[in-house]
Parts: C-alpha cells; sequence; structure tokens
C-alpha cells in the first residue's frame, strides 16, 4: 500500500458555538482544512460523528456534509467508533488513499453537543458504554472511570493529587491554544476543592461538553509536496484495536488493553518505540484516562503514570511532552471530532507551526484516541516529511 | 488492488423480533455467515446501523459487536449512511480486504426499530433527511417520496397501478421467501384500497418497519477455493456517490442522479452494463423507488419503469428479474441491514441456492441500496467464481 500524508488542516474553535450549527462546523473545518492545504478537488470524503442523532436529530452526516461543503456526488461516508469516531475515520480515509483508491481525501471529526441540556448529553454519551449493563443501570462515564481511577489507585497508589496534576497541566497547556474551551489556568488546590462528581473524580477532573469540527486533507506521501507548499506530516503507522464494552469483563480496569494493543499495532507498523515519540496528544477525557493511557502506550510503566505526571514529565520540555494542545481536559471534546483534532495538533507540532505551545525538536508524533471506557482505540504516528 | 469475493452469508428472519436484542441479531447473522463459509477467523469487522442511538439508545456497534461476537481485539468500525448504511459497510469491507490491509473481514448490517413506538421510529427515520430544510418542519420520508412520486406520474404518466404493481410482485416474491416479514401476496386492487398514508401512496406502497441483521464474510478472491467449499462470488465493481440531501436542491424530483452516478461506477469497474446484469435487488423502500431505481440503473428509459413492472419485465422470469427476495417491501426493511440482506439474496442466486425463488441461469447479479431520498447511493455488482 501507499504512504499516505496530511497536506492539510483545520479547525474550529471548541465551546459552546451555539450561532452555528452541526453542518456549519463541519463545513468550516473542512473549507480551513482544503485552503490550509491548497488542493482544488476532493476525490472522497469520511465524516467522523458519535451521536448526532441524539444530539441534534441528524444522521446521515456524509451525504448531509458533501451536500453542503459542495463536493457531491463524491462518495461520503460516516464513521462512528464513539469518542474514537474521529480516530476511526481518519483511519479509514488513510486506507482509501493507502488502497489506491483515491487520491485526495477529506477526513473531518464534528460533534455539537450543547444543544441539549445536560441530562441529555449526558445520556447521549452513556450510549458508547454497554447499555444492557451499564447505561440501564444508571451507569454514566464519570461513574466508569471512578471505578477505573479508584482501581487504579488500589494496585498502584496513585493519588488524587497526581489526577489534579494532569488537569493543571493540561490547562496551563490550553491558556497558549486559542482555540481551547477553558483556557484558564488552575491550581491542584482548584481541583481538589471543586466539586465531587463521581468519587474520587472532580468536576476539574473531567472533561467538558463542546461543539467543535476538525478536519484533515490526505493525500498520497509522493505527491505531498507537489501538492501543497506547507512540510507534509506522513503517518507512519495507525493501529485499531477493540476491547470488551462493558468494564465488568476487563481482566484489570486499571489497565487499557485495547490502547496497549493499537500502540503495538501503530509502533510495529511505523517501525517506532515508545523512545522515539518526541510528543503526544492522548485521550484525557478524565484526568485517570490520560494517566492511563501515558501507561498503555509504553511512556511510563504500569502505575507510573501517576508520579511521572506530578514529576513534571509529560509537561512541556519534560520527556515525552503530553497534550500540548491542552487536551479534551482545557482544550474541549467535541467528541466525534477529537480524534481528528489531536492529529491537527500534532501535525501543527511537527510543522513547528505550535506558535506558544511548540514543543522543541517535534520529529515524530503520536496521537491516542479511544471510545467508551476503552473499548475502541485508535493510535497514529506521525512524522515531519 | 486485490480482487475481493464473498465466501458466506448469514441472514436473521426479518420482522418484529421482541425475543431478540440488536446485539443478538447481529452476532446470530455474523455466526450463521462465518460458519456458512467455514473460516476460523475473522481479521477485522464492519457494522452498518443507521441509529441504533435513537432506535436502542447504544452507538459504538463496533466494539461491541466485536465483543459479543468473542472477537476482541480486532479493529471494528461502524459505519452509517442512513437507510444505506449496510452497502457502504460492504463497500469499506471489501476495500479493507482489496487494499491487503485484512484477509479474512466480517461485514454486518442490523437495526433493530421495533423497540420504540411508530411515531418515534418515524422520527428516527427523518433523520435521515435534511432535519433543517426537510425534518423541522414536518416532512417525513412517506411524505418525500411521495413528492417524488408525483413528480414522476407529471412527467412520464406513472399511475398508481404500476406502483401498486410494484408491490404486487415483490409480495409474490417474498411469499417464496421464509425469512420474509409480510409473505402474504397481495393484489393491486388491496394496494390501491390500502390507507393513504401521503397521496399517491398507500399504506401498501410503503416498506414496513423491521428488526433484523444480514453478514457477509469477504476474502481476496484467490484464495476463496482454498477457504470455503461453497461457489464463491467474485465484487465484480462497486459504486458509491452522493447527491443533495434535501429534495429542494435537486434538478428533477423524478431522477434519481446520485443511483445513476453510482450504477456507471460500478459498471465501469465491472466492465458490465445494463443487459449484462441477470438479476438485481434495488432500494424499494417506497413502491415509486424502485420505479425510480430500475430506471437509473439503466434497466428501463427514463419514465419507462412503470409500464416495465406492469408488464412484467421485473418479475421472475422477465427480463430483469427486480427483488427476487420480495424486496423491503415485503421481507423487511431493516435500515442498516438492508444493504447487506440485498447481497445475501444476489450471493445465494448466484450460488444456486434460492429455492423456489431461483432465477435461471443467474451468473451475474446486482445491488441498489439508497439512504434517504438517494443523497448516498451504493452499487454491486456480483458474479459467482
Amino acid at each position: 500500500m501507499r504512504d499516505v500524508a496530511i497536506i492539510g488542516v483545520g479547525l474550529t474553535k471548541c465551546g459552546e458555538i451555539w450561532e452555528k450549527s452541526l453542518r456549519d462546523l463541519y463545513v468550516e473545518a473542512a473549507l480551513g482544512a482544503i485552503k490550509d492545504s491548497g488542493v482544488d478537488h476532493v476525490d472522497s470524503m469520511y465524516v467522523g460523528c458519535m451521536s448526532s442523532g441524539l444530539f441534534v436529530g441528524q444522521e446521515h452526516l456524509g451525504a448531509l456534509m458533501a451536500d453542503y461543503l459542495g463536493q457531491c456526488p463524491i462518495p461520503a461516508t460516516r464513521v462512528e467508533s464513539a469518542c474514537a469516531s474521529g480516530g476511526t475515520a481518519m483511519r479509514m480515509g488513510a486506507l482509501d488513499v493507502a488502497s489506491g483508491q483515491s487520491d485526495v481525501v477529506l477526513v473531518g471529526g464534528v460533534e455539537k453537543m450543547t444543544d441539549v441540556g445536560g441530562d441529555e448529553a449526558t445520556y447521549a454519551l452513556a450510549t458508547a458504554a454497554d447499555q444492557e449493563w451499564e447505561g440501564f443501570n444508571g451507569a454514566t462515564f464519570p461513574g466508569l472511570y471512578a471505578m477505573m481511577a479508584i482501581a487504579h489507585m488500589h494496585q498502584y497508589g496513585t493519588t488524587s493529587e497526581q489526577l489534579a496534576a494532569v488537569a493543571v497541566k493540561n490547562h496551563d497547556n490550553g491558556s497558549r491554544n486559542p482555540n481551547a474551551q477553558f483556557p484558564a489556568k488552575i491550581s491542584v488546590d482548584a481541583v481538589l476543592n471543586s466539586v465531587m462528581v463521581a468519587d474520587p473524580l472532580h468536576i476539574l477532573d473531567c472533561s467538558p461538553i463542546t461543539d467543535g469540527a476538525a478536519a484533515v486533507i490526505l493525500c498520497p506521501a509522493d505527491r505531498a509536496k507537489e501538492l501543497t507548499k506547507k512540510t507534509p506530516i506522513r503517518i507512519l503507522g495507525v493501529g485499531h484495536a477493540s476491547d470488551s464494552i462493558a468494564l465488568h469483563s476487563r481482566k484489570n480496569l486499571a489497565v487499557l488493553d485495547g490502547v496497549a494493543r493499537a500502540a503495538d499495532l501503530a509502533y510495529t507498523a511505523a517501525g517506532k518505540g515508545p523512545k522515539d515519540i518526541d510528543v503526544c496528544e492522548v485521550h484525557d477525557c478524565f484526568t485517570i484516562a490520560e494517566i492511563m493511557a501515558t501507561e498503555a502506550l509504553g511512556f511510563f510503566e504500569q502505575g507510573k503514570g501517576g508520579p511521572g505526571v506530578e514529576a513534571g514529565e509529560t509537561s512541556p520540555g519534560g520527556r515525552i511532552p503530553v497534550n500540548p494542545s491542552g487536551g479534551l481536559k482545557s482544550k474541549g471534546h467535541p467528541v466525534g471530532a477529537t480524534g481528528v483534532a489531536q492529529v491537527i495538533e500534532i501535525v501543527e507540532q511537527l510543522r513547528g507551526e505550535a506558535g506558544e505551545r511548540q514543543v522543541k525538536n517535534a520529529r515524530v508524533g503520536m496521537t491516542q484516541n479511544m471510545g467508551g471506557t476503552g473499548a475502541s482505540s485508535v493510535v497514529h504516528i506521525l512524522e515531519a516529511m
């Protein structure tokens, strides 16, 4: 198969964007990516979105977005893997190019979450869990991740202060991101004194409800420099894995097996290992998720992620900077867009265009996107060409 | 890219299947396909489903179905294109094999529609239309297809009796299908005297609300005879196209441009034309849809589909037998499953395993699956190996 490059990116502001609809957001991000790349056409497109049916009463997003982007009659496909919808759409788009079926592919992710109330949003998000065994019995995501946090604390001694350190770091990073939903810096005390949502997770351990969209343009790597004037970014490796959807089926609540599996696949495809990664965006839907992800990706031994973040190893200038964008926690988490937005942050880092957030000498970057409590995991490894 | 073959099929009964859940249906169809093929593993899987979020409060179907099928940690992806979700999942699965990324791929479609009431089901289905311009203003699918029917009648003189002839033929075909939801034979008078839903469409012009699932196993064509003892079916060509989602943007309400485009792509890829097709399954969500589809696929000149069905040209033994399964009208329309179920009927026809429904000397078959009022169209051309 052909190597694939990312040659354009477009990202909307993340937040409560009441003046723009689902389609407005997607089209804004898509036009941004098309303009950034300089391409004059698109052969095929993918739309990552978790639950536009429940959030805004609209399915059939492939055709809808192709229509509103003026791209009919190209093939347009929506991909859904809960909060990993964006990452999964990236993988499908890359396969489309790698196979030779298409040359220029638009991959976008979008979610419009603030048109419903908090209860409805929580219900919609809970459809990413096992409804028959978890959702119908009252479990929602803060509760599920709280159980994972409790298990991690019990097995490895992870502390609430270490969880808080994730939020503090990510808000500090997000304060340098003009697209961030919550760019305010916060302190460990602020996290620990914020309202408890599901013990041990406080509200400041949780990512927010967000509207937003993100899009990229993909093409064959060997045509990238002809098509764009910017630094193309090669997709070195992709990993996608599934794990049990319900927590009760996991061997160990404190380990993200699916993430580790997806990372193994991506590392193998890329011929890289954890030490080769200069910068990483991980799926910090809750603070514990970042700690567990950094372990599953091999940046820390199992159980050492908490001390690692507390020691600054994942801060800018640390051994492995994690979530320079501010992550889901500060930048925001428009669920279907997140996997694509993560890729955009890494593209900007590898292009050297990340401004105040720039990680020095970043040549190889990684994204880790997951759905549910890790039942779907997608990992991408990217390199500047 | 590699040629792809279908080597196993599995289909549930279609109907109001209250004793089985969404996941039960998918797993039943998937196990049927695995058993039929004889394969001992699956490398990757796709789930076509339109709106499990609105129908049963469950998204994240890729991981869910991989889990309940005992297939974790393989990659599992849900694909949504409204009522073309199954056809789009087929296309993604075929690309996965054709590209060389996977060798044995499971593609399944599923919908569980009868767990909600009729009003809720109508709302959920309407999310396949343009919600901002159609749905929010009260349009649902019977009304949208009624407008298309009126346009077709006005431009070409199509009659209510011709629409009814589609339903009569398909129920006659469905009477020979043990999986059909409504296998009863009906008459033209019965259709014309049934309750009017949206003039000129009577209730017997409309496909039903259905639970059901369908699944196939794909592999590289050059390995098909080694993997299965049954007759493998080669995917000769696939076409996928988008069209404007709202009817108001169409040049002509009486023409399915997206279907014609998808058919052109599939014919070109297959090196075939309409005269080469021995049997076809089309997307008869309403009787007018079958007439318009048979025109867009090139079986009839534009406007001649109505006289064609009335003259028996699409009946068993006619020039081009259409919907020998009974179609969506009689077999049932579990929307996310439909595109895969259509492929299964053609596989059984090309294998010579269609029993009482067998079309004689069927060597090349076609499926036409669409979402909304034709905004997403997927066409497959298949041939016995």
